[in-house]
């Protein structure tokens, strides 16, 4: 099946504008055929072995979400203290979520153990499972943004409170909690580059040739 | 910036038609401007506090590609003799690579130590660095299948083998050795379905709504 040119580009601007969003969810309600096509487009990420880890528990209940916002609250307070006096004021002023704004919270986990102990293309790198239920992450975010949905990932909280919350076993490993919703407006840059947190790195100095090469 | 239907349209065929290419590579050389953007794509991937912690090392060199090869083949021998004996052999007639046949090789990493100790969301999720090298992964393969170029993961590789082979740093981890190439075909469905390894988990089983639910 040929992708055209419109369609590459099509995929190149979704990717590119596609930001972490935080501060700009509106209450509109998300229709449930419209969270299925994301959800499908999580669901056809790659997996190691076929192994299909994830699970996506959807959570609407404003009580929960207030809930999950009191636990970023705290792993929120316990990391500006982890900064350098002079960074601690500029970090405690950014927003850095969205959970309570956004229509609908999304937690994707992975189960180690679906199939068996054995699984295709994990026996040398156990890591894989998880990065298969990140890849599933990241087709749901652009998925999102193809239906013009904000998306953002929270990952300042403790996975023992999502664990807590949404009565996750013990064997699945939540792997990201997404706030999902219609924005305002997108960001034209990441926030974190606008608030001159950190730079774009020029995309050449990462690039090497057949072999690591350090500095120029 | 708002997506059209038919952009949107675009997105969830490119997410649907992606596959793990080992197979159908073509030796036809991938231009530079290609590579260009699919790289580019990649890093305009999401990454926990704006580290943007990957890099890229791109392998076209025969010599390397079979001595990574070499490395595959060690731990796709140590991986078959973790299967039961029933499904040992199906595993071993499976064709999990295509390091040599393809035109470009490209290793994604994760540098930990990018911007210092402490990083905007990482406070809390260790993991969350490595996690936003995968989401540089995923973005790679979309914009390469948007190319119509196939790629495949090769994850039956010791890290240690990688490290040695493209001269990687103690302090930087190997994400993914990605194998990218024209293709002959892209498979319909993905092979190990086809071949009834595993079948595609029906997608409504894997919703949760408000918390983990086990069983119906």
């Amino acid at each position: 099946m040929d992708i055209t040119q419109a369609e590459r580009d099509a995929v190149y601007k979704v990717i590119l504008s596609r930001r972490d969003v935080r501060g700009e969810f509106r209450p509109d309600p998300v229709p449930d055929e419209v969270l299925m096509r994301v959800l499908a487009a999580a669901h056809h990420a790659p997996s190691v072995g076929f192994m299909q880890p994830w699970d996506f528990i959807v959570v609407k209940n404003a009580k929960t979400k207030q809930s999950i916002r009191r636990a970023f609250e705290v792993a929120h307070a316990e990391a500006a203290d982890m900064f350098d006096e002079d960074r601690r004021e500029q970090y405690q002023s950014f927003k850095l979520e969205g959970i309570v704004e956004s229509p609908v919270g999304i937690c994707v986990t992975c189960d180690r153990s679906r199939h068996g102990p054995v699984v295709i293309g994990r026996t040398a790198i156990p890591e894989m499972d998880l990065f298969s239920s990140v890849c599933a992450v990241q087709n749901l975010w652009l998925a999102a943004r193809a239906e013009n949905l904000g998306l953002g990932w929270v990952s300042i909280i403790h996975n023992e409170a999502l664990r807590d919350l949404l009565e996750i076993p013990e064997h699945i490993v939540p792997i990201a909690y997404l706030c999902m919703g219609y924005v305002s407006f997108f960001h034209e840059k990441p926030e974190l580059e606008k608030a001159g947190w950190l730079a774009r790195e020029e995309l050449k100095s990462l690039i090497h040739h057949e072999h690591w090469t350090s500095g120029d």
